[in-house]
């Protein structure tokens, strides 16, 4: 797993088919990951049709990767297998509430990196999409998910056309705490965050948006109050109607 | 990696310590794990004093594991230290709400898998505990996590001392959807379900508990709806004490 130190996003892939063979076995082996007493509590919608795409598409805000991408997975927590074996089997199920949402989403998102972590060692590029908990409800109705079924992740995959540079991370000791937690002194804030507002690319960002501060423009224009509390209303009516919530 | 076709979870550990370099590596590899908008919204709190194991162990029904475990490593949902810097760059931070908290689980639980990944390749053992999201509060306090910061994940860590048996998964194509959700009629949950309940193991499973299929032991004794239900209601309070719900 070397390729960990160079692993980027991949938006552009080239015409090269990715073969069932290959994404199969991907799927499999990820399946190894460790899961919920072993209920392997996710399912992956794969998408490779260009009218499912096209469908898909709004959902992640039309960003051109899920229409250019040969292959789009969307993992789903998935406790609707399960419940389907416990009614065929003289046995009551009970995961119609948040905590087996919180289960299920843990399993699928852990099986997703295994997926991602796999797929980057075969020199595959891949993008994952936040957008998915932002419009769950289109995706919902775009794949059919039924109750019990939510969209948690969505992998756009193929062979890497571009090589973008690597992106820049925090220091390690600003995401380690030793024992207990220890809160964050503005000294510390100074010093964790020094390295990346001084980039370049940061500093052109927060020029380019009119901001004083790298900080703003994620505030005030990416990562925003209202859409946050916006979408936090979607995320909770998708999680009622899939029965997740009463 | 090629590793994780062998994977197995290691509840038992050697007394060789793991040293802080190799952990330390580990956790600044799996940071290039891919994260929202590159704000990597998660902590590490790294627990190997004795003391701290014993105050954690409770959250975690007293499993041996935890305090056997040379490493505990307790990753956590964290827009903490988004909103301090937010907070320091003359930036309002919007990020009290549900929408935030999976975004922020997300990445942690990304993370989590790619150091697991990571582990494999070295040759250390781990133990993913459900628990975590059981018992949060309990952690909350131990491990004194201030308001935006929730435990999503434990891991204990060590070095391996037994080899156990790798366990059974579900066919693949019980996991795959193509294009659409196709929902799993009788016909399918007795064929994707057949191996797992043929198992020797498994049959012994439903004996020793007196039940009549392998489905209801996992209904009436390990999930159950009752367990699921009150652990649904704590979960709110903590997501509402963390301040990640109004």
């Amino acid at each position: 797993m070397k390729t960990i130190n160079t692993r980027k996003t991949i938006r552009k892939y080239s015409d090269k088919p990715v073969s069932d063979e290959l994404l199969n076995r991907l799927l499999a082996e990820a399946m190894r990951t460790q899961t919920m007493g072993n209920l392997q509590l996710y399912s992956v919608v794969v998408t490779r049709s260009a009218e499912m795409k096209e469908k898909l598409a709004p959902a992640h805000f039309c960003q051109p990767m899920v229409t250019q991408a040969p292959v789009v997975l969307t993992i789903c927590a998935d406790f609707n297998r399960t419940t389907r074996w416990a009614e065929n089997r003289k046995a009551t199920p009970g995961y119609d509430n948040l905590l087996s949402f919180l289960n299920a989403a843990t399993d699928a998102l852990l099986y997703t990196q295994t997926f991602c972590n796999l797929a980057d060692e075969e020199g595959l590029g891949y993008c994952f999409l936040g957008t998915t908990v932002y419009n769950p409800k289109q995706i919902i109705d775009t794949l059919k998910l039924p109750r019990l079924v939510m969209p948690v992740a969505t992998i756009t995959l193929g062979w890497p056309d571009e090589n973008p540079p690597l992106t820049d991370r925090l220091p390690l000791q600003s995401i380690i705490h030793s024992e207990t937690y220890t809160d964050y002194t503005p000294q510390l804030i100074d010093e964790y965050y020094a390295e990346k507002e001084a980039l370049p690319e940061n500093e052109e960002f927060v020029r380019i948006n009119h901001k004083e501060t790298l900080a703003q423009v994620f505030t005030d224009l990416r990562y925003t109050k209202k859409d946050n509390e916006a979408m936090s209303a979607t995320m909770l009516d998708a999680l009622r109607s899939q029965g997740f919530l009463d």
